[in-house]
């Protein structure tokens, strides 16, 4: 439910503004140095309240140890990691708790859970609980020796000049989306299963799982729809399996083919719009007019390459060790 | 690894010119009617053969249940289903098993699996292995009463025109890929989990299982990151949760809200091309022209939409075991 | 790894000389009230400290709840459980890091993890981490309306008289061991599965996580090998399935058969002897004498009836949620 | 459900009197090399009609590779293994269908399946499903280089003289039952680990899987609880951690010491006893004599060590695989 992975596991937990966020991690190869320093570049890069279009609610996001470490080095047992949540105003919610914000889980929630949800801030569906994910990546990056993953923001509000794409939302008076692109560089040939365990499974799985994101798409995506299998497929010109192009995006047949890992996922416009919307009160049963109260991001995306960043480290840790090529790597 | 699912699960087994391909299906509810003539339209509908573009591999695909049915219902145990292989050309494989085939899993199978893995017509990589998909597919639908699951073909390369799309690919003599929609109705609202086991996150993991999938978007996907929020975002009308409309596709945080699912896949062009290509002959270490030997699809797309629905139907079936609502159903 | 469960879930984590021990429960309903009363009864029988024959180390095990619970219940979120230890003196233990101390996992850790364990108290392997188990027992028994579960001690260091075995390693000035019997009443027919899911299977799983558990058998058990067929077979004597004896402990199949769930586990002495004993010190390569420091229980299994009943209600309410019995009890 | 294992995972199939039973093994490294010789010295040793006190039903139990294996080695893919029944007499089993047989899952299935159960011979509960572990258990075997694994009867019906015990059943013309002692040599340090995945864990799982078994204990077992611990700790005396006594049975804190691995498990007469027996007849409502039909084992326990040595084989498989030290065997 709310874990993932097989060798390399992580649990999350929280709420928004519940006492705090965290996640467990299970599955960390004994003797992995981990400090604060480690995760806080990250955390840094999650976090709001300093560039323009991030929400301006401002957590310290200092990461507590709590298990699995030990004199600075993984013992081979769960990491708990806690984030305090300090900055909330939960009022806001409180208030207009009967009306369920367009495009959020509250009328889902509320059906779901019966009335049980912690419904402020957005309860456990918050983007805070990916906090404990970064923190977990920043941990799967250091496992991944000799991997680099990058992920960018490439276009924002169907603008590629991203500056450009943020003003229209300012401008608008309006939330807007935007797409991430990750590429993932220095990864062995093999990892990944034909079928249920190809790594665009296990993948996809774990990008729908960040907040916002409507599409996947690996390799030239959507666009390979468009072309020729002669044109599409990726000619094999050395020993090493390298291919003279990468319409692939590094993947085939489910398993990794040496090449570049490549892929876009899709960042839908923050639902917290400022704009005035309506929406059903399911108290008075009547849809009425209102506006968002709460703190947000005017681009979630801007927020996002990091997260994206987090959740393929989190899963390639996990193939690695399936695969039996990190025990090498400590 | 071969097999998906918490309650309702399948375990694959099979190689495309081996004795047979098939499936055990695990947690069927006991007392469900089950004959061959209820797998059979979505059997015939998957198969090739017959329409133009489809592979003129020909085979009977008639199920043999082995276990799991007792005087025509399931019993509660492992439902087995096997599919003989008849109609395989195998010597086509043996005589360019150095050449890996560009877009097919063929040098990364040999580099994962030593030089063990069954090549012959792509072994268990082959699209063949999703007849036991089907199968289950179909019983998973006759689980889902009142659930209405349809996936149809929109655009072959790029024609919404979808004759048109194929005739492309037959005068380039060159494959073509295309797009599937999915639409799922009647569903419950609750199902689902924020983050690991959002729909979305099991749905795509089903989905990217399928050989030559490239990319899944729900609701208005890719195009939602143009968007402004106040256009995105669903307004709820009643207390039924009905939205005046449907860019989330049917789910939010990750939860069903009882709006119709949609969602869109992108399947490359077979990466058997009737054309010359190059690869890398991995004997003599030099880049080679060959062409594809064997019986292939023309467009992969063409058979894809069953597939596409019996992947759904698995998930949603155990989606809707976990929320238990397919007790009442029975 | 350190998780258990299929739909009521409890991930462990923490060292018994770290700076906390807690468990996060996933899977529990929306809409159970649970408050710290709820647990306090069950973590006071945990306690050494108190009774004759347990550790001296007193920790207060007041349960910190980090998430999951709003408004005094469940929410359908992850439930995270902390308990900090305080009462902590690991100079002992860093001391005598090279004598592996007989009985104890220090050895084995030390192979396993290369020297990275946290050594102190035993670190995860100590008993203290048993404490998340027995909260999450707790909130398992409040799960499961109508059912009572009771674990006694019938047997210490061989007596039936307790306080003649516990006087028995005092006397001696030697730990000692017993013999833990379980008892479950009001479970409804059909929990469980044949085979690998049978009810012993998964509860002989949870039971060997206790530490110092040494053998399980169910109903009559290890007698029941030398009884005859005629003696053992319960007949059923009415429509409820009432049979007239229980050597089956209730269960037939795999499956509880509405009779009393019976089972006895064997808990060893305390690996922790007041005696002095011998061990190789593996820096210097040599046998030596030596005794064991810290503070221990004489008998571990005064304490573990609470412990067999917290990991005997998280199994049954596990499986009380597979066969969707719990939905209606909420 | 009906399968298990992590990285080596079996799923079973089929039932006593239905077209075939099986297995599917998935995990298993590509380049094993397997044939049908392989298996057939265990199979051999778990069929029954040979010796005295096993049941008359002779199967000729050959094994049909059905998948997963190419020129004689296993591809990594999953192997489908089938055993076809030829040997039923299911007219025995509808007769009397509502009287069920006391010890036997009759009842419960009844009403867990609704009256849906495949009940001719008992179905999927019945041990001729355990074909299928025996064949999967000596390909774990063969993966498990090194390791022995020796399973035998030490007690029948009470007596160590193995011939007396079976006799004492003759005699009464009675159902007799027995103990099984396994043990592994050869085994790494450091498999399993603390709590839920601890050796013991999971092998009580595995063995309580197997039809009939009552109890299990590890190294001196239920004994241990009588000991003090200055006699049951087992001290460690050189680098390899040899110990003077093995108590422990080879396993401490969940994770084996590289001493011989050691268990003991209760198997109860066999539930179909040549003696008449009462049961409620559920269509009367009335208790009745009457005498089971069918052909049956006289004592379980001597068709059961080639099936504990497969269970326990295809257990240490996984935690071989789980801790890399398969890749090296290979």
């Amino acid at each position: 439910m709310n874990s993932f992975g097989l060798l390399f596991k992580v649990q999350i937990f929280g709420e928004s503004h519940g006492s705090c966020v965290g996640v467990v991690i299970d599955g960390c190869p004994a003797g992995l140095s981990i400090a604060a320093e480690d995760l806080l570049p990250d955390l840094e890069r999650r976090k709001g309240g300093k560039q323009k279009g991030t929400t301006p609610r401002q957590e310290a996001d200092e990461p507590i140890f709590k298990s699995g470490i030990f004199n600075g080095e993984s013992t081979g047992f769960p990491i708990m990691i806690l984030f305090e949540n300090n900055n909330t105003r939960s009022e806001d919610y409180a208030k207009q708790r009967s009306i369920p914000r367009p495009g959020h889980a509250d009328w889902v929630a509320h059906q779901k859970f019966g009335g049980h949800e912690d419904y402020r801030g957005g309860g456990h569906f918050s983007a805070r609980l990916t906090t404990g994910l970064v923190a977990a990546g920043a941990i799967a990056k250091k496992l991944l020796k000799g991997v680099t993953i990058q992920a960018v923001i490439t276009e924002i509000a169907g603008e590629k000049d991203i500056e450009a794409g943020l003003q229209k939302g300012i401008d608008a008076k309006d939330s807007v989306g935007g797409i991430i692109e990750c590429r993932v560089n220095g990864l062995p040939v093999g990892l990944g299963e034909p079928y249920f365990d190809s790594i665009e499974s296990v993948l996809s799985h774990m990008m729908f799982t960040i907040p916002a994101v409507r599409g996947i798409e690996f390799g030239t995506g959507f666009d390979a729809a468009k072309m020729f299998g002669s044109e599409h497929n990726d000619a094999i010109e050395d020993m090493n399996g390298t291919t003279r192009t990468n319409h692939a995006g590094g993947v085939v047949g489910g398993i990794s083919n040496g090449n570049e890992l490549l892929f876009r996922i899709a960042i839908k416009p923050t639902s917290s719009t400022p704009k005035t919307q309506k929406s059903l009160n399911w108290e008075s049963e009547i849809v009425e007019e209102f506006s968002v109260k709460g703190r947000h991001d005017l681009c979630v995306a801007l927020r996002a390459p990091v997260i994206v960043e987090a959740a393929t480290a989190i899963v390639l840790a996990d193939f690695m060790l399936r695969s039996q090529e990190i025990k090498n790597v400590l």
